[in-house]
């Protein structure tokens, strides 16, 4: 194993530490106090982006702090895993960075999805102003009515109709629809139930404007609509676009899911580790200015050893970060499928926990809109679901132990 | 110990269930689609109760559920603690119950203290009316400038000048202020600095409209503004209130504190259980309905253990409770000081790991508006700093603990 | 619920506790340099009693502080369960104590087995001796080669063959099989594989001189035999004993094995809890007394924290354990198992943790010979086994749990 | 970082894997019943050597394996710390392996101080015969009266007289000391009350026969004498050694013991990651093979999840521990204390809970001399104290992660 860092990354890391901290923190209570004066709740169709972040985006974009995430040395800056890292690690501090760096999920997995296995022509239609952070888009996998976290209850299909393909089911959770930007989803359907298990489904671009495509409405994240992304309900109902938009063909939505997930699962990791150092460095700010008993309230009780205990698991996270970013670029995301479901594992959990102990030194003000912390705490919880629950990465982890000693007896989730 | 209810205080149970069930359970979805449609955010100005609550509260006083935190058996029903316990739990299953039933933080801290210490005049002038529940108070003492655990930090004055006493300081966390019929506060603060150290604070009972008190905003817990309650920032500017607004007299406030924290805590860990009892419910409903890889989700992995250790710790919490409740009941609560802060620790931790597992069973339904998951996580976070925040609770315990066997070296906090 | 000591309880608890502290912890120290100097260790041929615990039995009996745990107004002084609860957590203050109380498993459950199951011939012959302390006895249920935690592995076999029922088996952790004066075993054996599942097996009373009986050896815990009582591994060649010995009838073995594990579960709870508080005990009075860097160890870091929480574990898991038995005394053992499993799971777990922090404040005598932590860590471990391991508990409570929403679909482990 | 393996060092990995398990690992119930059977207890004077040790130490010395964890090419394979790691991690698998291969605590911790510090006659008289597995030795640092986790408490004393060093005091958990080849001890004592606080100490080279040296007793580990090393208690009256014994100079104790700690954490650290894996594998293979309610016992409840959370529990460790390691090559373990805190209190704290749950899979076998566990498990409760209990590693790591904020106000442990 070798995580050290490359000179351009650490060049890069540098730049990125003092673009996020200069110019995105300050921006945050600004941006936050003018959602909670002006925000339009529920009615997303007048949601716009905040201008400072249209300019802060120019900036970074001029600056090459752009697409770092895309291993393409041509298209963007081509860092390995491993220098992404640290990087990803920097914006997770704000919640405001990564767009601004055009890394932000789910456009950085619909355009890997795009760079891996999209056609020329919809490279040149999609992926170009992707990158060029002209338009976004959104990722329709999880359905409501099904425990999604097995993927063969997807009940929504995508049958194929002469040059056709036929687009019916409601999706959720498909982040950045909300976003007037937002030019397309990539949705993922039943082809073919009668194909082998992981052949049934495939992979559609759908163009927002496609007559049948509805949003239902918008849903909260523990009350936040996180304006201008959203999460959205949407329903397809006859949806038809031409079969150039599936990507690679019939029945290969899974293998691209995998593809997908991967990189996805460990970037959101990353950031995780980077908030939850912010998380510590605002705890640790607040109990040695703070006074009680005539003691800063880190001399209090056992909040030392609190700072110990989260120092580790931060530290502990990162590390098992990293080995997962190296693996990856060693044999790829779909090699890597264990180590990445330990990360995703891992980091949320220590997310949660720094920023459940950093709320606990704020008192009030740390569950209030005085501090990003309660913003990160949702965001901790959040992120022990998305891209899979914690308990099928704990199945994908016993698989793989049990299977040193045992062939498997049945299939279990991916 | 006995912890046996009274037929009285079963029958009331059993009447206050189906309340809870069959009348405000289904009113909670209705009522927060329409806060999410037409909620006015910051601008309490606009905040109103709405009318279904109104129309139950009705009908809950004319079925004489009413009060019945009250231990007194005039002015309400003269239940113990012991007896009013499971009731505060079956309220505890909806946000909305607690207030339809009159039962309401920080209304029931108020009453308690216009109850034991208001003279006839406060009590005819505040206490009447509260119990009718035609007007609603809120309760100053938090500030935003210092740590609050330690209540000696207190820096907002109230000081005596002739007839009368002046006010000057800035509050938080003014739970209810923003209700349209908030009448009053019941505000703390520092009067003789060179007083001994627990007869410095006094508390006073301030009309919200008094010239110089002034509602700076509406604080948002985890996004939310609680609406049409609120949880406000006050600035307090020479305001000047007749003498005879004084509870009890000058210097008197911490006494009279500890007496309404204690019924106030334990009201809070009551609620807590039922909430947590709820969240279970909905957990298993969901693991039993929903499936993946061919099996309910409550056959799969460890969520069966889950189960047993989310009801072992709801049970212990609910009798730990009990037992508290029976020690105010025979010593009074300036006596049950540990047993209330070992269930103030108790009971929120349990509440916040059983909803945290409900949420992961859910998936994202768990942290949208679609379940009373997200408000309860919300609500868990909270009370493990309402009231005095963890490390208050464990230091009061240790000390207690420590002092059984030598002399305390110093004083600690209360 | 009423947990209310009666006046005679609080007498006998008053007695017991002196007798414990001021006669039987003095003797653990001198009894354990002893065994350390002239042990036996495997051959248990060679183990006897030591002469003080005998001295200090006559003591106890002649004062009435004998059998407490049997229900029974004649045999015994017919305390409830929740009267007994108390004796029984002195008792646990001390490994050397319930024996002298005449309270210590394996006897306490096989006498009460006689007691409720017993033919008048039986009791005459092994319930009185047994009651007075004459005779040890041993139980032979668990085996070595299956996983004893489903009790339908069982494999040893107990055969009706004309007047006698003929027994075949080997069988581990049959605990004080090793004394000089154990006089018999109950054997727990397979009589009808064809019988419907819980009507299977029978116990069978084998005195220990019966031909065919082996003890095959003494099993450590760690590293300690147990001197004299031990824990022995035992096989049955062909061994023959006449009907009459059997309990019951055959095919009652399950039946009587519920009535017989609920009580002797709880007794393991209640005497967790009392060697749980000792713990602490020892804890605080280390804590108060050793210095390092210039203060008393419980002033440094999350001492006084750690002190809270385990006072919180030991007072949540006493009030289960006084519900459990509550629960006993109205209903009965066999409608109580929840309850029972509730507090088999809690009680241990807080053991567990209390010594585990205890020897973490005496450093390296913790672990010595020096303290009586080490054997109290050794026995936390074990009770998290016996009886039924955790996850047999756990089972047990969410088969409850999850029973109040759906009928179950298979059976599971009781 | 770069953690990877040269190639000598997996070449060396893999021969060392094969000995632990072809050669050490079968030998373990076999020196355990002989030991059970025939072992002396407290009277150390009659322990010897296993000759099944002694004929597999000349075969690892004949193959190489031998002295690996000296960074000094000429003396021993010069390997790196990094590189040591997963040789000391196969080690850890069995508590008979360390020694084997002259790798064992403590007398690898006495050589490097030899090694680092020792004048070139000290080497020679007692460094070469360590080397070559002829004499064995024993540190003499903590005492009995005092909490050893502040060193500064020391009361033993080594005074110079002369040309002489007179040493008084009581020593315990000197480790080693039972051996029959045991030939000298380093002894730390105080030297000057009045010098600044690190320079107080020295270190003294004490042949084990001086008149004035007296082995008190040795100390029990959880009821195991550890023969034939055993761990004692020693007092030291009036005790003469020449002045060249001393290592390094007078007052210089201090600098060479925080020398001496880091790489003998490590070591720990390794074997304890060592050990986890194969309680982890332990715990599989029984969990694949036992059946209960029809199932293997891993297919039950939260068994597979069990084994998901333990093994991202040992890869963490590891990880945390290379990284150790590496900083250790890069800047010296004076540079790298924080890094070893950390790893001293995440490795023992692993190892302890995947124990546990190993002792949880195998049921009443787990504590007993059946399986390696119990043993295990005591191992891993006393590394939560050797070397510095947890209490003090949070300290340092506290310490440490505050201090980037503030300068600290006042000294704390190290």
């Amino acid at each position: 194993m070798d995580f050290q860092l490359s000179p351009r990354a650490q060049e890069l890391r540098e730049r990125l530490r003092r673009f996020v901290r200069e110019e995105i923190e300050p921006l945050e209570p600004l941006l936050a106090e003018r959602r909670r004066r002006e925000g339009h709740g529920a009615d997303w169709t007048r949601w716009t982006p905040a201008p400072e972040t249209e300019a802060l985006k120019a900036k970074a974009r001029e600056q090459g702090l752009w697409n770092l995430f895309l291993p393409d040395a041509q298209l963007a800056t081509g860092l390995s895993h491993v220098e992404y890292a640290p990087l990803a690690e920097e914006m997770g501090r704000s919640p405001l960075a990564p767009e601004i760096f055009n890394c932000n999920a789910p456009d950085t997995g619909n355009m890997e999805v795009l760079w891996k296995y999209g056609s020329p022509e919809q490279k040149a239609r999609w992926l170009t102003p992707l990158l060029a952070g002209e338009i976004r888009s959104a990722f329709c996998m999880t359905e409501p009515e099904v425990a999604s976290s097995d993927a063969t209850n997807m009940r929504a299909t995508a049958i194929a109709d002469g040059d056709e393909i036929v687009i019916n089911g409601r999706k959720w959770w498909s982040t950045g629809i909300g976003h007037p930007r937002c030019a397309f989803v990539i949705f993922m359907g039943l082809s073919d139930p009668g194909a082998p298990r992981h052949s049934q489904h495939s992979m559609v671009l759908v163009p927002l404007d496609t007559p049948g495509v509805k949003i239902e409405r918008m849903l909260t994240v523990f009350n936040d609509y996180d304006e201008p992304y959203g999460h959205g309900e949407v329903s397809f109902s006859n949806v038809r676009v031409p079969g150039t938009n599936l990507i690679k063909g019939l029945g290969r939505g899974f293998e691209i899911a995998q593809g997908r997930l991967g990189p996805g699962r460990i970037h959101h990791c990353m950031r995780c580790i980077g908030a939850a150092e912010r998380a510590l460095e605002l705890m640790i700010r607040r109990g040695l200015s703070r006074e009680a008993f005539g003691k800063p309230l880190l001399q209090l009780d056992g909040n030392r050893e609190r700072i110990a205990d989260l120092r580790l698991a931060i530290d502990q996270a990162r590390l098992l970060t990293l080995y997962a970013a190296w693996k990856i670029d060693q044999v790829g995301a779909l090699k890597a499928l264990t180590e990445i479901s330990a990360i995703k594992l891992a980091a949320p959990l220590a997310l949660q926990r720094v920023v459940d102990e950093a709320i606990q030194m704020f008192g009030g003000a740390g569950v209030s809109e005085d501090t990003p912390l309660a913003a990160m705490y949702a965001n901790a919880r959040v992120m022990r679901l998305a891209d899979g629950p914690d308990a099928v990465h704990r199945a994908m982890i016993a698989r793989v132990e049990l299977g040193k000693y045992a062939p498997p007896r049945h299939k279990e989730p991916a």
